[in-house]
This record gives C-alpha cells, sequence and structure tokens, in this order.
C-alpha cells in the first residue's frame, strides 16, 4: 500500500516526540492508518547536533524549502512554532500541493484566514489539533463530535504553566515569584513566562477555539485578557474560604446574541470539574444546546501529549479524514459574524478585596459607593486585626476586607472602583476578580 | 448538493430528539454535513399516537424492512434498542448497501462480530458514538484521537442510574431504596432499574470500550461484574472519612500483558476527576502510553445528548468520514489477543467493612487473619460505641470496623473472607470494596 511520506520541519521537543513515535512503533502507526507512515525528511538547524532520536543523516538537511518542493512528500509537518519562517514553510507546501499538519497556535492566530484561503484555494487542508490544548482532542470535539450542536459556552484552563503555578501557590503557600521560579525549575515556564503568564497564550487558543466553536472572528483586541501575573497568595486563601478557587478561565459565551469574551484570573466554586483541575492539566468545559454540558481535559502540553495530537492529526491524512473535515471546519469564514459583547455590558457576580485603614466608618463609605452603582453584597468577610503593642511602637496595619457581590455590570464595577480608588482608605490597589457561574 | 437519505427506525425518546436536530436545524445540518440531511422515512409501532415531533404521514411507516429495502435511501438509523428485530433490522441494512448509525449498546455487544463482519463484507460501515456514555464522544476519541498511543488504562463511569443513586445516598442520607425511588421518580431509573443497578448496563459499555481501545475480545463472562444494589450508606459515609467516593467504576487496565478487567462499586480518592462526577454524568479516564492521563465527560443519557452523538455520526457518514474510519477500528477483529487477567490475580487496596461484636480479641483475631494471608492493614476506622443503658435492658450492639488495606491479592483477600466469616464475630456479611489507585 500506498506510505505516506512525511517531510517534518523542526526537530525539537515535539518533533522528537512526534518521530518517535513513527519510527519506533511504525507497525502500530500502519495498523491504525492502514498504509505505512513513512518520515522521509526533516529540515532541522544544525544537523549535526546530538538528538535523542536517530535520523539517517540523507534524511536531515538545513533547507526546509526542499522539503516543501520535494516530490516524494505528502505531508508537510510543522513544528518549529513562531511566525516566520513558518508562515513561509506552511504557504509554500501549501502552493506544493501539500497538506500540512501544525501545532503552531501563534501561526494560525495571527495569519490563520490567509493560511486557510490558500488551503482552501489549492484544495489541501491544514491540521491542528496539537495547536490548542496539547494532548486534549478539543479541535477533533468542536469540528466533528458537536457537529450536531450550537455551542452556546466555553469555559477553559488552556495555560498549564499558570494553572501550574496557582496550584503551586495554593498547595504549598507560597508566593507568586517562588511559584514562578519552581515552575521554571521544573521546565513548565519558559525562562521568559511573559505570554504565559499574562494571558497572551490562553488568549490566542481561546480566539482560535472560539472561532471553531462559534463560526466567527474574533481580534485579541476585543476582549479583557488579564493574566496571573498579579495574584496574591491571600486572594487564594480568601477565595477558598468563601468555596471557591481561582482560575485563570478563557472564557466565550452566548448571551442574548452577543459573544461575552475574556481571559481573567477567576473564581469558581469548589467541586465543579474546572475548579479541580490541578498542575500543568488543560481543562475545557463545552456546553452544547442540544449535548448539555461536556468536559475535555489532559496535559496541555509536554512532548508526547503534544506528539500525541500531531501524530494524530498525521493519521487522519494517512486516512484521508482530515481531507473531508477541514472544508466543513466554522473557521476563519464568517457564515454567522457574533458581536463582542461590550465589557461594560459583561453582567457577573465579582470578587473584591480592599486593604483599607482600621478605623470608623470605612465598611459604611466603601457599602455606599458599591450600593449607589447597583452593587449588591452577597458575602463579606473581615477577619479581626492582630493585637497591637504600643508599647513596642506597632502601627495599625491595614485590614483586609473581601466582598462577594451578586451580578453587576462591569460597567458599574469599573465605576465604584473609580469612586473606591477616590476613597483615600485604601492602603493599595482593588483587587477585583470575576466569579464563573 | 446529493443530500443524505435516512430512513430512521424507531422513534422513541432519542429518535425523537435526533429527528428534532434534523428537521428543526436543517440549516445547520447543511452547513456542517455540506449537503442537506433529510429524514426520508421512519417505522414506527403505532403512526397514529401522539409525537412531539411532526413527521409527514406519508414518510411514516409501521414496516422497518420497507425503510431497509428502500432505493431512496442511504442510511439506516436504528433507534429501536433491544436485539430483535433490532439485529435482523441492520443485517438487512448492510446486505441492501446501506450504512448504519445506532445506539443499540446490547446488540453491538452481543451480535458485534456479526454485524461488523456483514459490514465490512459489504463496504459499508456501523457509526456508534451514541451507544456508549450519551452525549460523550468516547468512541471518536478510542477511534480517532487516540490513534498514535497503546491504550495503556480505562477506568470509567458509564452507568448514569447507578451514579445518581449513589449520589443521592451519599448527598441526602438516603438508603439505598429511599435514592431508587427518587431515580425513578425522576426518570433516571426505569421500572425495573435491575440491569443498570446490577452493573450489566455498565459491563457491557465496558466490553465495547475494551475492545476499541485495547483491540482485543473480552467477554461479560471474563471478569468480575458486582452493582451497587448492595451499598449501604454507612460504606458512603465511611470512604468519605478515610477521604474517597464510592463510585460504580468500570475498569480495563494493561497490567504485566495482561488486561485488569472489573466492574464493581470502587473507592476513588476525592479530587481526583472520577470522584468528583456527580449524579447522572458520566467521565470516562483515558490513559495512553504517549498521551498520558486525559478525561472526557458529560451527561451519559437522556434524549438530546444521546441524539447529539446520533447526529454527529449522521453527518460524519453525509461527509463521508465514517466511512474511512470504519474499516480503521480495532473492534471484534482481533490482531492482539490480550488475555484476561484472572480475578485472584488482581493486585489492590481493599476497603472492608465489619460488624463485630463488641468484645475483647475480635481485632485481634480479624487481624491475625489478615495478616496470615499477607494483607497489611494501611488504616483503621473504629468510633467508640454508643453508651449502654444496662437498666433499660439494652444489648451490645454490633460495632462496625472499617480497615484499609495496603496492597493485596485477591485471591488472599477472598482466602481472608473464607476464614473471616468462619470466625463467628460478624454480625453481619462482610463489606469489601476495591480501592483505584
Amino acid at each position: 500500500m500506498q506510505p505516506l511520506r512525511i517531510g517534518m520541519i523542526g526537530l525539537g521537543t515535539v518533533g522528537s516526540g512526534a518521530a518517535r513515535l513513527i519510527q519506533h512503533e511504525a507497525e502500530r502507526m500502519q495498523r491504525r492508518a492502514g498504509r505505512p507512515i513513512e518520515l522521509r525528511a526533516v529540515a532541522v538547524r544544525d544537523p549535526a547536533k546530538p538528538r535523542p532520536i536517530e535520523i539517517p543523516a540523507e534524511r536531515l538537511t538545513t533547507d526546509p524549502m526542499s522539503v516543501v518542493n520535494c516530490d516524494d512528500i505528502d505531508l508537510v509537518v510543522e513544528l518549529i512554532g513562531g511566525i516566520e519562517p513558518a508562515r513561509t514553510i506552511v504557504l509554500a507546501a501549501l502552493e506544493a500541493g501539500k497538506d500540512v499538519v501544525t501545532a503552531n497556535k501563534a501561526l494560525l492566530c495571527e495569519h490563520g484566514p490567509e493560511l486557510f484561503r490558500r488551503a482552501r484555494d489549492r484544495g489541501r487542508c491544514i491540521a491542528f489539533e496539537a495547536a490548542v490544548a496539547g494532548g486534549v482532542p478539543i479541535i477533533a470535539a468542536l469540528g466533528q463530535s458537536m457537529a450536531g450542536n450550537q455551542t452556546t459556552c466555553l469555559e477553559a484552563i488552556i495555560n498549564g504553566t499558570s494553572n501550574f503555578i496557582l496550584t503551586e501557590m495554593f498547595h504549598k503557600d507560597q508566593p507568586y515569584a517562588a511559584a514562578v521560579a519552581q515552575a521554571q525549575a521544573l521546565g513548565y515556564a519558559e525562562a521568559d513566562p511573559a505570554m504565559d503568564v499574562d494571558g497572551t497564550d490562553a488568549a490566542q487558543k481561546l480566539t482560535l477555539l472560539t472561532q471553531l466553536a462559534f463560526g466567527t472572528r474574533v481580534s485579541l483586541e476585543s476582549f479583557p485578557i488579564q493574566g496571573i501575573d498579579t495574584i496574591e497568595l491571600a486572594d487564594l486563601k480568601y477565595a477558598d474560604e468563601l468555596g471557591y478557587a481561582v482560575k485563570l478561565l478563557a472564557t466565550a459565551k452566548l448571551t442574548d446574541g452577543e459573544l461575552e469574551m475574556h481571559v481573567q484570573p477567576t473564581l469558581i466554586r469548589r467541586h465543579r470539574p474546572l475548579a479541580e483541575v490541578d498542575g500543568a492539566y488543560n481543562m475545557i468545559a463545552l456546553r452544547g444546546d442540544a449535548v448539555g454540558p461536556t468536559w475535555y481535559s489532559g496535559q496541555g502540553a509536554g512532548q508526547m501529549p503534544t506528539a500525541s495530537s500531531v501524530v494524530a492529526d498525521i493519521i487522519d491524512v494517512a486516512i484521508g479524514r482530515a481531507q473531508l473535515t477541514f472544508p466543513r471546519l466554522d473557521l476563519f469564514e464568517e457564515h454567522t459574524p457574533i458581536p463582542v459583547q461590550p465589557a461594560e455590558k459583561m453582567y457577573r457576580r465579582y470578587y473584591l478585596r480592599f486593604n483599607v485603614d482600621d478605623r470608623p466608618h470605612v465598611m459604611a463609605d466603601i457599602t455606599d459607593i458599591l450600593g449607589r452603582n447597583g452593587i449588591s453584597l452577597a458575602s463579606v468577610i473581615q477577619h479581626e486585626a492582630p493585637e497591637l503593642d504600643e508599647a513596642a511602637g506597632d502601627e495599625p496595619a491595614p485590614v483586609p476586607l473581601v466582598i462577594m457581590t451578586h451580578r453587576a455590570t462591569e460597567g458599574n464595577v469599573r465605576q465604584a472602583r473609580r469612586e473606591l480608588e477616590e476613597l483615600g482608605s485604601l492602603r493599595s490597589a482593588l483587587v477585583c476578580m470575576p466569579v464563573s457561574d
């Protein structure tokens, strides 16, 4: 039977993992794909570099374009990441009549429309299960299993680094910086974890998932994005006291014909599946109008989980399934544009923490401002301040005051924040996080 | 574009749900399938019966064979359930060159090899996402997303009725019988819930999933099956005290080249995803040698969740994907037979509860028997007995003694049980449940 001949661009962590499965599990691959799968060529930067996987020297090249344009290649697997030269390589591969498998979320997020148009024009397909949530088959779920449904709500923990850091902080009573260092030491965070901890990575993934789930284009500029880099341990503890976990949650929800979208540290009630996802795991909660709520969870990154999704895509191409699925994906086509809800209109419950002076009337001032902005209180925590040793010259420390509100609009909350910040009783910035209901 | 013409057999709960999606969401179906999907004929027992869904009279028939043999039908959707006449109808549909979508787990479990052989001989496909775990796309996960993996462990909560009953008992402090009545009142349990609560339903589903996941045939007779019908509230409470939830867990696990398989009420440590699945929900935890642990969860039954899976299959057939997937499924073919591990060899931790006389040396007798059988204790709960009012003639009540063991073989545990039951200090049957690690 005709083998599927693969040209791989990049042999880093995920590339080595995929190559290992293809080479070491050749019998398994052939049985599942119905034909042999061959790694014909691999483009790398430095062919001399020692690698955990053995590739015959004559199959290694430093020229990705020679792979892309080789007549003996059916499928190009792009695993170098980043925008360029990945974009040029993928476009050239499609132009040369090759199908493409990629794990490159940033590329799809920035240049998806161009790449998809090229693939459609050339009658080729792009498969990208590995681009979001590593080993969790969320692209297959959205593109195939949910086909009978209108998705109504998508809530996701899709940045494993942030989730690992929040878990470390909470379970080990560590401040943010120590948890980041721990994540770096264990390989869960890069030397510069900015894109992970500031919410950008989750937001990029959310735009891809949203386009698939709702068939509408959204840009990173159209919704609030907030990372975990300002989270304090104290808030994780207060949230726990109230019965909630704090997660970096990416949300896209149909609300009155608009899409409510945000990436924010969010309180989730304990025992709800999303609240129980710890460490570097990902979870996507997907609600459809027919199927109701569903959950998908697994490792969101790492060599073999991501390689597993790359190989699933490769087998899909070998079988011919990916070629049938691709034209039917609601991605980068605008058949039903849905406006993104203006942030001011978002209507949610909020967690608020104030550090206030321990003196009369502070609580009255705060609750007065909240009340005048239509924000009512669901619960309040204020613990007694530690006793002062005035002989030792102790100054009264600011007292933390934690308030859970009933549902209010983001517009009202923002107005209240402005008024509260002018109040003069706040001893540090107000902490404000939404609650997922 | 050529429509996909459907003949539906059965218009009960799931059938009405699927028909509603096909008829009321025709535009959505066409967009996702790339071609119109038409409900051409529906076979029912009583065409005059009032239904929540309107089917034109000329499309209703009482003769399923006329649907199966009609030249204007491309796909037969079998939704009557049970063995006969479903088996005859499906065989005839395949013989007549139709593809088949079915939600009939019992039929596949009993006659899968025959049906699959017929489909393969005739070059047709059978799609059956709805046969296991309702709206959870576990067949797609196993047949497609896990294709790069050797599955190493499958643990599943796949009987929603049992899970609902266990949840009701625990959260509402109800005995078993009251929870069953509640499940019946809410439609989660049938008038005769025997197949659900005795483990048979979960075991049938497990054999299907095991064959897909491990590519080996297993029979219902080859592994222990135990239901929840002897579970007492007290055991749920003791398990909770120890930090565990009790779930009806279906397990298939690769252990030293053998398949460890069982369906049993099982202790699962709190906060593990399977322990947190409450009510009528299902969850399948799937571990692959590349992807690591993954979880899939959603409603395991009910009209629209199951209809969602039926419609996903219909769209798969319309696109042509199901026809490519079917020949590649590791189902009812025996390429890698794996022996089922003899029950005696299973090596697990156990929860044991004894009701014993409150007199000297009972604990010594019990722990002596356990020790001589190589079973060591991990933890023990024995609460102080209530004070007796001897003046009122109170007899000493039997005292519950709960023991969690370290890992031991089922063979040793069975031998210990026999010896314990001969001991004479036990005032009721010994309760014994395994622990999932």
